[in-house]
């Protein structure tokens, strides 16, 4: 009796103490539930270098095969109409990241187009990137691989918002060992550049190792995204590729049917396949915006070793359709409905996108010339993206307003003697029936230019032209 | 008792009903699985006219949209390499038809490129078309829409192995009321032309109303499909569109961004869509196979309303490569796997494959330059064309083998003064690495164009080339 008594006494106890687990997990899930539905969303930006319009499977190229962006494509927004904020690396970089035409904070410069390592500015310390938007509401931040935005210690990643940093400062085809020689770019050894690669704001290896470059990058960002599960995270996974010299690592070195520019494209493809899978095996992939796209179009004079920009006209460095638009995917399953978005977007509408989602403020301090993407990815309206200028330095090369695209100057790059053409009256292309910018329509369209002319002159009239920081140099003693 | 009994009997009777019922249920499903497995698959192709490599979203273009043949593309295999066998419409529609290069059977004339509503001549009777070769297998077969071997009697789809016919027999560009005229092919009205529509043989409207000829090509083959539901069929869908003048249906007039050239298109894949869901609704897909392709390149001469060899150089006409590589879709759910195939493909190459999927037996009195691509498309094998001759007329102007061509004469299409261009060495390019024909690189590879020239050699010795078909005119009694 004692025993039965006592056995009776345990199953009560038993019974409670389960009764009590089973609702402590019933309310400890509740939460979890509660936390995920409130939970600012996870952002991940990868940007490539030089990656051309027409150099991925899904964007129409024959002979590289990108599955996995692909299928993120196919899952998710592809936007046929995106552009960088610059047709070169420095300005893009810096309207991506600020929201703010470049022009605008001495990014764009009439002298020189880019930083190089003799460069001794960068972003001004005043400018707020979207990693410095987003600390204030709790964002654990990473820049990985290329910054081009200062290699002097003000002017790090780790300066502008970020917790952390691991990649190469400036372009990889810098600080050539023997001077810039294009056979070497084309015959690449990691040993011809002394790039470094830095963790934080220490070199932890020069000369750089390029060949694995691609696969570390996505190596941190993996650890990345799995040490900050718990918490809203903002990634900025630059890729040094497809930028000349090219490097594949071992695992896809020699097996593109595009050659090395298309085994450096299918690491990449790779590299967002591991993004994406890390993210769904977390479970985070539900609460996680995930952007590709390119700094600007492809470097030409690489021919072989140079991308495509499919059926647009010219690639980087110019103000043509090939140097500025690029292949642009919107991924985040559940909230993103599949769609091909033809409306226009520009690299600048990321910084005003991200503040919606994270409800973060606006930097107020600044013009920002980004527009909040929110109603075309979540609602499939409209872009609010209606027009866009493309500079070339400081001046204003050419401007789209809906489906018009007016040239005033042009100027090819990398070419011999490649003097500007002026055109007065502008050069007119309907983009949407001539994305090639083949057939000048300005002569049937006098209304259109004049009405281009007006915005462009009111435009023009408001800008403050910001101090250039791309033309200074270190000063030496020489 | 008895009424007991009565109803035990009945149910006895009940029982022993429903389990004969039943017996011959799971027999007629049994037999009917085994006729579902064995029976022999049907074949739909959709041939468009002058549709360009880059003109489909999932091949590339920014606006033009074409959701159900981008989503048959991803269930499918999608073909990067796949050629049209000429860049003209009649040798093209030969060779597809007739596995047979045009040069052979005469389809292919230096003196006249296609045939004209004054040519007398068309395939020659003793040609042996893909639906000739299906009619012993029981196959029921239709040509719906533009024919273009022959608009007399004795050239006709049913004098070719056609049960039925319905189309326009020749270019709806041709028979102008006015001459041939540009700016009234680029404002069209269908009384600008006095071409006719056939049904069988007979003219049932002329002019043929084009506004809704793709909607009316769409609602035969639907019905054919429909009609034919419990028999093999091979159903030969050639659009007319987009050749110019362009002509969309009402519901799709003014609906594209790509404007007039983007409706016709985006109409055609509204076609593929109906095709495809027909085939689902009748239970038909798991057992037929849709080839979607084109007979060249696009007709750039038309500028906006001609379309796009995206990547690609140059368009109709010519042996570029945007003159004859085309989007092409390999469609059968549960039978192709989803995948991309960068390995060669040509038209001439179908007839092979279907007479393998319906056990036919091949024309064996006639030379079939055509392979059968069943290794690649049922098990992903590398393909097994491994070789292109790019005729134009009687000559051949280039010839690629694996991933090199090599152009022996170029010569552009309706430039003023275009006369034809002698390489010796040939042009050499990477098509792999370079399909938009960049960079020449026949310097760098004496070896390959030494390979090339003999087999173009012995090629050339081997050639008996047929009576030209084309040059030949209805005699009049001037």
């Amino acid at each position: 009796m004692m025993i039965l008594n006592k056995l009776s006494k345990l199953s009560s106890l038993i019974l409670c103490t389960s009764f009590i687990a089973l609702t402590v997990i019933c309310y400890l899930s509740a939460i979890s539930l509660l936390v995920a539905q409130t939970a600012k969303p996870n952002v991940v930006v990868i940007f490539c270098d030089d990656l051309g319009y027409g150099d991925l499977g899904g964007f129409g190229h024959p002979t590289i095969q990108t599955p996995h962006l692909d299928k993120m494509a196919a899952e998710g927004q592809k936007w046929t109409s995106f552009y960088a904020a610059a047709s070169v690396c420095t300005p893009s970089r810096a309207g991506l990241l600020t929201g703010r035409l470049p022009v605008r904070n001495g990014m764009a410069s009439d002298k020189r187009r880019v930083l190089f390592p003799d460069s001794d500015k960068g972003l001004p310390p005043d400018e707020i990137t979207i990693a410095e938007m987003l600390k204030p509401q709790g964002y654990a931040t990473a820049a990985i691989g290329k910054w081009h935005l200062g290699h002097l210690p003000p002017y790090l990643p780790t300066r502008h918002g970020f917790d952390t940093y691991f990649g190469i400062p400036y372009s990889n085809d810098m600080d050539a060992v023997h001077g810039w020689d294009i056979p070497k770019i084309m015959n690449p050894k990691t040993e011809y550049w002394n790039v470094p690669l830095l963790r934080d704001e220490e070199t932890i290896e020069q000369p750089a190792n390029q060949t694995t470059i691609t696969k570390r990058y996505t190596e941190e960002a993996v650890k990345f995204i799995r040490a900050n599960r718990d918490q809203p995270f903002f990634l900025y996974l630059a890729h040094s590729m497809p930028h000349v010299p090219l490097f594949a690592s071992q695992d896809f070195s020699g097996k593109s049917a595009r050659g090395l520019y298309g085994d450096v494209i299918e690491e990449i493809d790779w590299s967002a396949g591991q993004i994406v899978k890390t993210l769904v095996a977390e479970g985070l992939d539900k609460n996680t915006l995930v952007v590709f796209t390119s700094d600007n179009g492809p470097w030409l004079l690489f021919e072989e070793q140079g991308g495509s920009a499919g059926l647009l006209h010219q690639g980087k460095g110019t103000t043509w359709e090939g140097g500025m638009r690029v292949p642009t995917i919107f991924w985040w399953p559940g909230k993103i409905e599949p769609a091909v978005i033809n409306g226009m977007g520009v690299t600048l509408d990321l910084l005003p996108t991200i503040a919606s989602l994270a409800d973060a403020s606006l930097p107020d301090e600044h013009i920002i010339d980004g527009v909040d993407l929110s109603p075309t990815l979540f609602n499939q309206q409209t872009s609010p993206r209606q027009d866009m200028y493309f500079y070339r330095g400081q001046r204003i090369f050419a401007y789209r307003t809906g489906a018009f695209k007016a040239h005033f100057i042009t100027q090819l790059e990398y070419v011999p003697n490649a003097e500007p053409a002026f055109h007065n009256p502008p050069l007119l292309y309907n983009l949407d029936h001539d994305p090639g910018e083949q057939y000048d329509i300005a002569k049937e369209h006098p209304e259109i230019i004049a009405k281009i002319m007006n915005e462009v002159e009111a435009h023009r009239e408001n800008m403050v032209i910001g101090e250039d920081q791309l033309a200074s140099r270190i000063k030496t003693d020489e």
